[in-house]
């Protein structure tokens, strides 16, 4: 079985709406990439050494991957996920060639595709029998001239790219790429402090304790812990952050007053807390997040709506992020209106709202960021990002919120290889959309070849302040 | 960027598929225009005086298009929003010209484009450049013979028109219409009595207090109120009301008896009514009124799951109907069994479902409305009354509920100039949708000409009682 | 109005597109017909006598049908429904022919269509003006050869049937055809023990009684109870069952301690248990269902989410299974999590989870399914059993979990001639989605043809351990 790439792949299948597509997607193929928030690890680009081999770099790392695998009964043990490192690479890469098709018509095979045959000129698709001979091709152009982090960066184009870090990182790596003359490219980190903030988060007393201890307060003391995080969120910016991210469960705001939020915390402190009280305090350090972001400028982007960790089995055995985390049902309306209610109205605010529960697109996001200046549609996430999923989230939200107040396309990847591939599917996706809009007179040509250009290139950058 | 309506436009984008539909479409294209629900002002009908100006005509008082503009950071006061008017109409229209790609891919473009093509003979997309030169060519329009009210209402082949009406409107507008022999349309008043019925509106006790005193009976008086509300609907059928109209938050139904919703009342009366009871006495009332419509005959149409005036700052200043109502989630399976159990198998009852909530058109309404004789399913609802909306709204209940369970087309506007443009939509997506399925085998090619007909004509017609 | 099948019908209506969906389904035309769950009764094999009459055998007993003519006014008395039996054929025939446009679009229609061309060489499409003739040609051919029911389970090319089937059933049915050497298929009982485990129930109590009865065991004792459920699974193994069903509102999980669980089964029997504490102990019984699956093997198929019986009036006059049962929202994640956390990673344990409610198939099931060893992804279940819910199911399930989680196609029926058209249907539809993605490049036309071999073949067969 060849694998090739279509050059017309996920345009729409009629000949004219095709071409069009076509025409649409050329005018935007070659333009620099701008990833405002993802999970590459900045060391990567900082140490810039070769990668280690084949299934360390596409396999055991992608949770995408590692899932299916899994579910299909290989061992998270024999694909060297997670703190189960130290399986034969070359055996993870037999498993995965021999389950190729296990990814037909996922969104991973689909970027799986891309990069075997962009990257190492792939030309039969992954199996059994061919499973060494592609093992042994791709460990020898990860050593190969062109393949460092900092030379496929630039191969790829890459002109902005956000990490996502703890509070209390030191930004090193971000600070080292920065002054180093040599790499051009942004390299942006981004506040992620769901695990200081949420009180039912295993590590938060010991968080707080720490970021106490860094900034030399009080471990107890309410107003000396929004300070120490209103300190880190500078020290963020002054490393060229422009965004602050919240993984919530459920994306609760409380606009509680001080003594109140101070009563929680204290208790929160003492692990004294009830279910409902830490759902509380949560609900009111987003609600104070939000205050921060009108103070400082972060741009503030919404992750909520997914059960972390679901198998305990598994995260005892492998850690976090190891495939098993589900989505569960998500509200915005009346979850955000306090927060809304202060700070909806204010124009130099951006909140950025992701969903896995495609049921608010239509219903609460595209309403909601159809009024309000604060609020923008993030781009379809985490099992959403996919060619059908894409196609659903637009025609769920265009209708009632336009173009113009979504956020342009999120890799939110950690698979640093597989970021042009996904850049290039929205596109095509976003191509393939407009050209349907032409194709049934609702918008003209004109129209269109401004809509793919700005959803491509100015939303990002005017939407997260690039 | 020229302006031009496609002649097949919605057509679904496929050669055969297309011609079948564009042969549908024509048996339909020229039909009456029969509108059972919506907001237009029928004192507009009663005056027939020459509209105003362009920006109030078809700009400040359309809350789908000010939102969006207030989304990109425009000031209400600036687009003449609400009690804010007095703001410039040329600078307001300017305004909405230099973002008119704001509206790209949204139902308001798509009718926008289709008044100022058909309308105004527009032949620019409206922008920055051409703002003024359209300003005045509307205007001049405006003045000119043919663009009085009724003449539109006769242009636009309005059979039926009716209007949302207040309980203790005297419905002098819809008198003078009826008895004016110079005019021929049917203007049929609507009962929505909501601010009325539930006690968690601001206004209830005062409504409730002005409905006891034109009913010359006591305040406090549960059987005076419900016999004031049955009087009002019998004065509404005098006049011409087919239906009564129900903009519940969540359309719950409760079977109360009276003596547990006379103590209700009188506890709402008093302000002395906790959450709950507020929501179990509205739910009692909602099932009134479906026993209510048993005995008067009037459709009962039920519009749930908005959060009304998410915004407070925005409805203290600018009033309510100003783009910040937003959807939430809707139930009806458990909600609407004590109704059902009731009246549910009724024949003469006739109920429409509407929902801003897609998760419900195969879960719930395409299973109740396949069953019970008395349900019927409305037809896709505000920020769903758009084309891609409409397509999984027919996708979603076709299969389950067939073509004959539907309320047939509503347009539910206040723009008046829209309405042909609404209906035009309409008639082209059902189209679109039926050639789609001859063109699968799964439907005959007469059978779709049957549908077609009698979806546009005849089901309005039987559902509304015309 | 002739009645006639497409060839390509339910194919995507791209020429080029059609040709590849069209050659998809060749491959799989011919293939026989696994049907791992449904409602035929085993009698009608057994016995394998001549069918009664037109109305009866499509008609009466088919509530996808009678539902939607109840709808339309028609009284369930009139069509012969339930134990109104009694009504004269003929007369009902007509009903259902009159109203054949009230079928326009929905599955029951495309299946009728179907089994009309078919079975009886139909050539018009039903109407008043041909009842009678058409009644007659169908009466003619139940008489001739080639017409008893072993005879078209031949024809249909039926491998493999499951019913559905009481703890209690002595299955001496499945056992008559088991021992008969004249008649080679397999039909397979199930079991399917709600009404045994769920408190609610109003025949619990009636139910465990005889169960216990039936074991000599004493009625109130729970280890008596559990090891009486265990001890009919075995005669079903014995018997030839590969699974058992769950037909719960709710797919909550509850790992309950002996002592707690025994406590709450010895109130339930003196029906003293609050709504909460049957909900627990439903809970807590299908827990205890995944633990003896994984003990004993048997398949565990979830069908949640349907209120049953909404309508008491009809319930009481014509029984359950009328057209009244109305799906509800539901939830897994959370849900099904202490069920998974003690069995989700079993590999030999394999359960399938349906659902009504299309808003988990992206949010959920594909998410669980994609992780846990354990669980496949049900086929579109009952209302979602049709051409455009079954692609937005593909749709919505294939980017995140492939082709491989699903359980393969699911006809769920109780009528038996319907089944060859939905399985055709099914084929089609899969050919049609497969066809797609070749279009779009996102597989290859190889994989193309081996997934649809699988999905129709070796997916079943797997996950039903056939």
């Amino acid at each position: 079985m060849s694998l090739e790439l279509d050059p017309d792949r996920l345009f729409p299948v009629d000949r004219q709406t095709r071409t069009v597509a076509r025409n649409l997607y050329e005018r935007v193929a070659e333009l620099p990439i701008i990833s405002p928030h993802g999970h590459v690890d900045p060391e990567v680009l900082r140490r810039d050494e070769a990668f280690p081999d084949p299934a360390d770099l596409l396999l055991s790392r992608d949770h995408y991957i590692t899932r299916l695998l899994h579910a299909a009964g290989a061992e998270l043990t024999s694909l060297g996920v997670g703190r189960a490192a130290g399986a034969d690479p070359r055996a993870a890469w037999r498993i995965f060639c021999t389950n190729w098709h296990l990814f037909a018509g996922t969104a991973s095979g689909y970027w799986l595709m891309h990069q075997l045959v962009t990257l190492f000129e792939a030309e039969e698709e992954p199996s059994a029998e061919n499973a060494d001979r592609l093992f042994d091709r791709i460990a020898a152009r990860l050593g190969a001239p062109g393949f460092l982090p900092r030379e496929l960066f630039e191969r790829f184009r890459i002109e902005v790219l956000a990490t996502t870090d703890d509070p209390l990182d030191d930004l090193s790596s971000h600070a080292a790429l920065a002054s180093d003359p040599s790499f051009r490219g942004r390299v942006l980190p981004t506040f992620r402090p769901d695990a200081y903030t949420d009180p039912e988060n295993p590590l938060f007393r010991e968080n707080v304790e720490r970021l106490a201890a860094h900034a030399g307060s009080a471990p107890g003391n309410y107003r000396a812990y929004i300070e120490a995080l209103e300190d880190r969120r500078r020290y963020f910016i002054q490393h060229g952050a422009v965004s602050a991210d919240h993984g919530v469960r459920e994306p609760l705001t409380v606009d509680l007053d001080d003594s109140e939020a101070a009563k929680l915390f204290k208790l929160a402190m003492q692990g004294g807390l009830s279910a409902e009280e830490a759902r509380v305090f949560s609900g009111s350090m987003l609600f104070q997040m939000a205050r921060m972001s009108v103070s400082d400028g972060l741009v503030m982007t919404i992750h909520p709506g997914v059960y972390r960790n679901h198998s305990s089995g598994t995260l005892s055995r492998f850690g976090s992020d190891t495939g098993h985390d589900i989505p569960v049902g998500t509200t915005f309306t009346e979850n955000l209106r306090p927060m809304l209610e202060k700070f909806g109205l204010e124009k130099d605010l951006h909140i950025v709202l992701f969903a896995v529960d495609e049921t608010v697109y239509s219903r609460e996001i595209a309403p909601l960021a159809g009024f309000y200046p604060s609020l923008y549609i993030g781009a379809p996430w985490w099992f959403l990002d996919a060619p059908d999923a894409v196609q659903r989230f637009r025609s769920a939200v265009t209708e009632t919120a336009g173009f113009y107040r979504g956020s342009g396309f999120i890799d939110d990847t950690r698979a640093f290889l597989s970021i042009p591939a996904r850049h290039d599917m929205a596109r095509r996706l976003d191509s393939a959309f407009i050209a349907r809009l032409v194709a049934e007179g609702r918008i003209s040509r004109p129209m269109a070849e401004r809509l793919i250009t700005d959803v491509t290139d100015s939303q990002p950058r005017k939407v997260f302040k690039l």
